[in-house]
């Protein structure tokens, strides 16, 4: 979302969503597109909001894109007894995410009818699959581009969607000229997936699939932060009030976790390696606190209450069994504050980053680019910033909670000179990458290979 | 196990195997080797037997062989809660796995160090992948051969093992000179396990991997029945019994599932799909009976034993929902009986095979070979049997309750033409290629690839 911010003020660019407060269903009924003032140093962009029926945004969001495709492509289904995919699954599919991706692309065909420009539309990510085709189908000489921001499993985990929900899918995605993903691993399974299950001739080393007489083209973009407003923020006055409330409390060693309180993110196993190591090392008892700064999401779907509940159980839990006067080994604080999530990424020691999956994990980078105490990054093999971030963090494994107790330790005991090199390195890394070049290296392959731009075709 | 039993027979090997009864233990402990009688038309074989720390077995088969690896080789774990790898785990992998696979190792060396042949090891299985590597140390000119009877998932998925184990596996299978699979899939996903996670150099389309200097071949044998001795069998008077005992309450429409209680066979959807089908189409009431024949499994793990409470709490429900006078929908029998369960193939109507995933699903051939009322095979996309017969099959996806719901009662309404055609379609297919076809296939290519035989090399 404020990766998308970035790129619509860099751009120009009519950004088209979903109205989700009153205020802006208000703005929708409007004809002309909401001209919004330049966040930062970037220049002014348009939003047209687009009403949609509660009904069907409640199919679309609640029902078909999370949790049905949000856990396909984290593998969290528990397979055995979920999904069961039945007439609600059946008519929210229908009713919900087709319709809704129909209203979306109709908004889109219209904004570009309406543009002097030969039309470029950018689509973000898994709630819009089906529209690229829409929009391919009423502007046949577009040019489309899509970018994946989560993980796109093995093909034979997309069979836990039936056949025609699937099918449509690729197929949406492939009405683009280029699909970007995240990580190589993602380009990958999704050229197996036109494969595999649509039949499809793919260059698997081009990173290219023939569909409908068309080659579309399928890359890997790596999200990242914007750094310039990220480090303005984190000097600006009201991250100093949070660092100053921050003072006040902090131990001696600082673990810091800032999420979202979803399943992929690994919270529980996070707190169980935790104690783990405070049983392991009762030395660090009453040193160490671990700061669990979490934002309460998607409260709406009963899996995202469920865990919510069992995060905040064991928390309690674990406070109640090792804390002593004075000392609560876990901090436990659920609310949204970007202010004093920054505030703790400037604080940390160690920065415990361990999704059971994750497309790409923008705390990573994050808290790494603006930390100040030299803290090392505990990451997660199966985020997918691991692929850059890797080679200087301490990796684990997200289900080894005792793996997970070692690096901890590792982290809150490595050698001062070790921690000031590793994270240099990461911050190297964050600042030579940042939000701009990953939009410039998309635009830049649209150019080279949209064919309605002279891009280049299959071979050349 | 008896696709083995059939093998050795076949071979006049001797087979190493685990003691698990009393009277098993007892042999163990003795020198020689059991001569075992020829079953049906085959030769004797020797078995030895091998006594494990029951402490150890009970690691090595309820915590790391079921559910670890089995959940994480069929997609099945709820990752979001579960596994949690810890001390117990790991203790489990060291003390159990490795210990029992040490122990099957030295066994199999002792026999090979006796026999006058140049020794041939096939090993079976996802119990034994690190006994190969072991063997190969004590034995490097030995030709060693495993075959893998359940799928094997995307390298990402492998992940929720901690890399020491993984790797283990990976490196324990690449002992062997050939290893086989059920199906292309798997020996695509093996493939690029091997690339992904070891970094090892995999040739893709040959089928092959270079490791520690050799290459493995990696190959696809889809494992089938004895259709020799079943046919046998379902003549004999055994059966004839329960053919007469199903006489007394078979009803018109007959629909029939055979299966462990094993979450992999997805019965909770199948009876969900089979009330959906009755509410859609009352007519059926009273006219068609779902026979459930269904083995306990693995009740010693709890998994397993919270699955069968949960099948039949589901059957319970939906036959107090839906029973009238004299009929009752579902009739759910939960015992071990080869010839009531060949008794039910020769009488279906419709066999239900919908399992969430499958190495191959032998009750799908089996009962397709017996059957003699020109049943219709409703069968999952995601059983490894869908390579073969999906082609002949009603296709679901076992997710999708209403799809199979549509799927049964295409069955039950199939015109007899049609099912005729398609029954002897699929009869033809397995006759081909029956257990002693899956042997020879394999043999023959140790002769072709392993080395210390003359095989060919990478290229040749």
């Amino acid at each position: 979302m404020s990766a998308m911010l970035s790129v619509a003020g860099a751009t120009g660019a009519t950004w088209v969503a979903c109205a989700r407060t009153e205020a802006e269903r208000r703005l929708a009924e409007k004809t002309d597109p909401l001209l919004v003032g330049p966040p930062l140093h970037q220049a002014p962009f348009a939003i047209r909001h687009v009403n949609t029926d509660p009904i069907s945004y409640e199919q679309y969001y609640s029902v078909i894109a999370n949790p049905l495709l949000w856990f396909v492509q984290h593998y969290l289904w528990p397979l055995t007894y979920e999904p069961v995919v039945d007439q609600r699954i059946h008519d929210a599919w229908r009713q919900g995410y087709v319709a809704v991706n129909q209203q979306m692309a109709a908004a889109v065909i219209g904004v570009a009818h309406n543009s002097p420009r030969p039309p470029l539309v950018l689509t973000q990510d898994y709630q819009l699959y089906l529209a690229p085709r829409m929009i391919r189908d009423a502007l046949p000489h577009a040019t489309l581009q899509q970018f994946i921001h989560i993980p796109w499993p093995t093909p034979q985990y997309w069979t836990v969607l039936p056949r025609t929900m699937r099918d449509a899918i690729i197929d949406g995605l492939l009405a683009n000229d280029v699909v970007g993903f995240q990580t190589n691993r993602d380009v990958r399974n999704f050229l197996m997936s036109c494969d595999e299950l649509l039949g499809l001739r793919v260059d698997h080393r081009g990173g290219a699939v023939l569909h409908r007489g068309r080659v579309v083209w399928v890359r890997a973009y790596p999200v990242s932060v914007d750094v310039g407003a990220l480090t303005l923020l984190a000097a600006g006055s009201g991250v100093a009030t949070e660092d100053a409330r921050l003072a006040s409390w902090k131990p001696e060693k600082l673990i810091v976790r800032v999420d979202r309180t979803d399943p992929t993110k690994n919270i529980i196993r996070g707190f169980l390696a935790y104690e783990r190591m405070l049983t392991n090392h009762p030395e660090l008892m009453r040193r160490v606190q671990f700061w669990a700064f979490l934002q309460p999401s998607r409260q709406d779907v009963p899996a995202y209450r469920e865990y919510l509940q069992r995060v905040r159980s064991t928390a309690v839990r674990i406070n109640s069994e090792l804390q002593q006067p004075g000392w609560q080994p876990i901090r436990l604080e659920l609310r949204e504050n970007l202010k004093r999530a920054v505030a703790a990424y400037k604080a940390f020691d160690v920065l415990l980053v361990n999704p059971i999956y994750d497309g790409m994990n923008l705390v990573a980078k994050e808290g790494m680019l603006l930390n100040t105490m030299d803290g090392v990054l505990v990451l997660s093999e199966n985020a997918g910033a691991y692929e850059q971030l890797g080679k200087f963090a301490l990796r684990v494994n997200p289900f080894d909670v005792d793996a997970t107790a070692d690096a901890l330790y590792c982290g809150l005991t490595m050698p001062a000179e070790e921690r000031k090199a590793k994270g240099e390195e990461i911050k190297r890394q964050i600042q030579s990458e940042d939000i701009l070049q990953w939009l410039r290296r998309q635009l830049e392959d649209i150019h080279d290979f949209a064919p309605s731009r002279g891009g280049r075709q299959l071979g050349s």
